[in-house]
């Protein structure tokens, strides 16, 4: 990104929450850490009252510095980048009880509220933050990109989901590029290794989140940024990792989800303006594709004993195999660490607090797991999960 | 559109929509116009359920066969007209209360929220029927185009609808054409004078549709399709004959409304998705400019005596004066005529329905008028209203 | 066009192309106009060197410093507007045999080519001058839009082109509005009617170009500017009136041209990149539609005694009616006597130079005329002209 | 793709190049490569009339099937993959000097002229075949995509062209990833490093086209069907594996070529409609970046000693070293010894052959050593390499 037209307004902001807001939020993170209750978020004692006041305040006269100046025209970048500012700052309100969706009608941030709307309008995204922002499109300045705190984990939990997302992307790439090719094609077999070494790089990157984020950090200081806030009247769901294109191209590509599935295009129809224009013009264009996984099984019966068959077949299935373990992994040990089992130690009053204005964590939990078992096509009846088709095509490859 | 590659599934739907489909809802209409309470909808009678059973069942039996089809490839066009279908379906069956959002958290219609879902997001429209459905890309066989009915006030108002529509959107179109030529450019008053004879047409339509429009019919037998209802788990609101990109171009090129009042910005944030996708290009590209009426305040001293300034200003002023009186007539001939005043002689529990899963009939009115206070820049100091601004033009032009 | 991120670079060359550029056009033209022979163009004489070179350097040296500037990142309209300045100056250095085509290999203005083709590479047009830069995309500064000259026929010239053009516009949008409703739609007949008024606005136009502009003038000191030239390597035909999409989606919906015809089609594929990008594809876009001359003409004979058909068919032929009207006006007009005419006087080495690098004269005016008599619909068997089609139409219209 | 809604004129054509035209070519390619003389092509002898008519007339056959048709509405890939069948049989009758544009004003090939301009021009592609036809979007039916010939060679040929492509494209995805976050990111070292593989790759297939392809095949065989050839009028430059948007978006990012070098923006502007649409957006929205070359040497002078800058500055370098190498490989190696030497044993007439239409081969030859001279940084002052600044940012990085 080029910041050569940045405006004042805008470059003082972006020094504010690169600076002096992500020092609040850190300073408030430590606060409640050393509570006996971690979770007991109050931004009205005397010690986080002057720091909530100062985040609330400051951000909102950066804003209507922005919003006076009235400068909409400064190409997608910059809009995108601002808009990512914008949402930080309510996010971090909402994180500190400052806002808190079910209490209001709609936001009291106003001026964030207005310039998020107009610049989310203007763009074809959602008005809030959203993955991409802190992750694949987070400028670094000096080699230090935007974060909520300056805590090594909430880094350390950033780093390994943008590279897991980096990773997922090349995985997505190169199976878009088989389409054109076809899956009996001499070079679709190049194609399928790389996408197996980008989910191998998942499964990695997994691991290594999965041993090194500190559990009581992420739970208590990292996820709270994540909680659905309001922006104007419309309260919208919080970021996720998986809020851009490339996960759900190899779902439809491998074949594993379907989009007249009326669960999985619930989650597609909820998520697109979570995700960049050209990551949502990429999707769309995937939504009327033909899976491999059906390419694979439409063969005549004398390709099945042609060489290319057993070959590609093969590492087909070695592909399937990866997303489902990746897709495991993320279930069993990430979800399940950092959420699920944090989650039981809570207060009920708390424990209703994780999952404030989304489904009630066990209903999640469920949602999840659908996914999860589509990914690993488990056999499953009640989903329309493609076990079968998969044993089929694994027999006739054998 | 061409129907070449219609599918048979798709032919077969389509004919059902133009066909039985439209005698079953108007047979129902007729029941309930007959009853001594028009508005006690009730799909369970003994007369009403074989009726309200057949179109549940027929549109069930035709969306399954298109969804076992999986025919998702076949262009824009092809897609959109079948998911208008699909709406006008699902809207039916919210208007018979076979469906009701407030009873729900997810539609029962599974089919055709998946086929909705997928078309919806595959496209990059919301997944309901909008305006644009039943108005400009509504496609006529041998003269006749969808609707609901056959009443002839549904037919009067869906041909007015549509005019207005097209009236608008030639006033935006020309409107556009000004940005590119600035205010002072030799032909930029030739675009003005189409600009309002657009209006004039718009305000020619809204007298007929005053006029000739039957109360009791529009009120009871043509708005309760336009009532919001679920797709999957997502209540989305109604469809109304604002949801194209050409009103709102109108008001942000004239500059009376502004993309950074958080007011307006709400709404276009609500509506983006019941555009055309190339109808979204189009006000996004729009809310980037800066409006007529800022350019013409900006001009220097000397330009002010010139004779283009005194000029077109006054072309200006005139295509604001229709704009505003067409929002005035709109509001307080259509609206208050074909709603408000209607709605009052609803029983209580009715009156609630009128607004059922939108905001409370007041409430409604009230933001409604806001918008024409705007329009009409109505001196008013709790909304950001030109008043001051086009009272300060007018003098200049004087 | 906002101008507010215009940098000094940008800002200096347009002041100059408003005021200096145009004023020694200006001078030169007096110059070759009060000459014997007028067509006699020479830029190295005692008289002319000191403004041509002036022109020359001046020029050059306001672009190096916006090569300099390297300010390649201000989006599309003010990219689009450089272009354009960039161009005026190539085709000023072509008018006035500074540089010629036919005597390069690649044009000897270094620096212009380079700027012109970054900025034309990186905007999706031509990397010359196009018609647009002077009419609809011809921004004007307290009344005065951009020029060559300040000679009153060119602006007449203008003028006249632009309302040609956006009447042409105006007809086209109408037209492609009858696409997705059909040809039987009750409001397709509001759509011909505007078509209509577009066609009859632009038969306005051409009149009045014919009996105001002065041919003298026009021949020898307008259209040179209009010659084609080199940038690079390659050499670019000039610019048209014609170079915008409308003109061909009406041919093409009206079906009196079709795409493939390889006349037409050739016509198409030198054009695209002459228009704007969002014309492109709406050109492209109305490539792939059925034309309203093919719909009519395959309704069912039951359909051809509806009154839906008489209509809206009696109003399709009053619209193809004008088109042709306005394309032999056109040809037999305007062509005829500001350019046949006027060459016919023409020394037979100046004769030449009229045409210099595109075809010779008669064989450019035989290629119109295949144009002109498609629209016309004339009785041709040497061309697929729909004489024969709209003939049985008219019968069954009758 | 999906061939789902083929029609039967499509398919015949189709199957007509993947077998019948493909054994004529290969038939053909046997006699002249049995000649003392290779380069003798001659269309007219008894042995090869026959085949050449059959070519020609079946066809031109198949062509004029699918004009009647006239089925231009089925979507981009059907219609990119249709146009990739007129070309591969226009340049067929072009390598068989069937047509031969120096000899010609248009194209002999009226029906696939008309059809290919059509199908050119509604795509916004350049109407002949391109590179993509026979590479990436070259679809494989049962394991074989289509080729001009079966000939081993050509098969070798496209794999490894084909791989060559996906690897540099890799690379530019890799390179594109890194503009939102900056140089100085914690992941941009991830994204150096998958450009680094990409260029390896790269480098990998080149040598293995090096000591496995046959000269004397490639040369007689497989490069003639690259030639420029007419496709009505104009005249179109020949296919190369050049013709993919990475390569350039390589050449910008990394900064050793620039947008406003003419020598580069030339190839630019040559370029673009022998890409795909999206690869065109692609290398337009990437010639407005700063460079990563240039984000390189405008660090602040404290950055200079910070540990990214050392590590990310170091992966660069590596980065751009494997650009030159490959490219210095492709130049020394490839054309050198497939083209430039093979082109010495020609018969001087067949010499001027071997660069019909283009530029004469030494003239060809000065042009590509340039570019590799680019992209190596090689030491020069008459183009504009980049070996100073990257000189510099080595001291500061050492
Ligand atoms: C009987 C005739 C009409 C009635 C009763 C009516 C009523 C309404 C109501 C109640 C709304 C608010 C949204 C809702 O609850 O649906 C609305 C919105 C709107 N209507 Fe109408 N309407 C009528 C005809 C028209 C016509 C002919 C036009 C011209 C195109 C039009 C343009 C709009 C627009 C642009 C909006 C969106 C809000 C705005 O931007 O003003 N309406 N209408
Ligand atoms: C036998 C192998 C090859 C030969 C003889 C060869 C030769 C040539 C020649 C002569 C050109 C100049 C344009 C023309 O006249 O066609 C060219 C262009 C080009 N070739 Fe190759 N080539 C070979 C393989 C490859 C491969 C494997 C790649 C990798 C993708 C490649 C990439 C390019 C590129 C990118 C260009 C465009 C000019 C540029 O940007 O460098 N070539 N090639």
């Amino acid at each position: 990104m080029r910041n050569g037209n940045q405006t004042a307004a805008v470059k003082n902001f972006d020094l504010w929450i690169r600076n002096d807001f992500k020092q609040l939020n850190t300073q408030l993170e430590e606060i409640y850490f050393a509570q006996s209750d971690r979770s007991d978020v109050n931004c009205q004692t005397s010690v986080t009252k002057p720091l909530t006041n100062e985040l609330t305040e400051a951000g909102r006269t950066y804003i209507a510095a922005l919003l006076k100046e009235g400068n909409t025209d400064s190409g997608f970048d910059a809009g995108f980048d601002l808009l990512g500012n914008v949402g930080l700052y309510m996010a971090a309100c909402r994180r500190h009880d400052i806002t808190e969706p079910s209490r209001e009608t709609k936001s009291p941030l106003i001026e964030a509220s207005a310039l998020a709307m107009q610049i989310g309008a203007s763009l074809g995204v959602t008005p809030r933050f959203s993955t991409s922002h802190l992750t694949t499109h987070n400028s670094a300045i000096n080699g230090l990109y935007k974060s909520f705190t300056s805590l090594e984990d909430e880094i350390l939990f950033l780093d390994y989901n943008t590279r897991g997302i980096l990773a997922y992307m090349r995985t997505a790439d190169a199976l878009l590029k088989i389409l054109p090719m076809g899956i009996s094609h001499p070079l679709t077999g190049d194609m399928l290794h790389v996408a197996k070494q980008g989910l191998q790089d998942v499964i990695k990157y997994n691991d290594i989140l999965f041993n090194e984020l500190n559990v009581e950090r992420f739970f208590h200081c990292v996820r709270p940024y994540y909680k659905p806030y309001r922006v104007g009247q419309n309260e919208y769901r919080g970021a996720n990792a998986g809020d851009f294109a490339g996960i759900n191209v190899i779902d439809l590509l491998l074949g594993v989800c379907q989009g007249d599935d009326p669960y999985y295009s619930q989650i597609l129809v909820d998520k697109f303006l979570f995700m960049l224009p050209e990551e949502q013009a990429t999707l769309r264009d995937c939504m009327r594709r033909e899976s491999l996984l059906d390419s694979m099984l439409s063969v005549t019966p004398e390709q099945i004993s042609s060489p290319w068959f057993k070959e590609n077949g093969a590492l087909f299935l070695e592909v399937l195999e990866l997303h489902g373990y990746a897709a495991s992994q993320h279930h069993n040990q990430l979800v399940e660490r950092f959420i699920a089992q944090m989650a039981k130690n809570e207060s009920q009053q708390a424990y209703e607090k994780v999952t404030a204005s989304g489904p009630p964590l066990p209903v999640l939990l469920r949602s999840l797991e659908k996914l999860k078992d589509l990914r690993c096509a488990t056999e499953r009846d009640d989903i329309p999960s493609r076990y079968a088709e998969i044993q089929l095509l694994k027999a006739r490859i054998a």
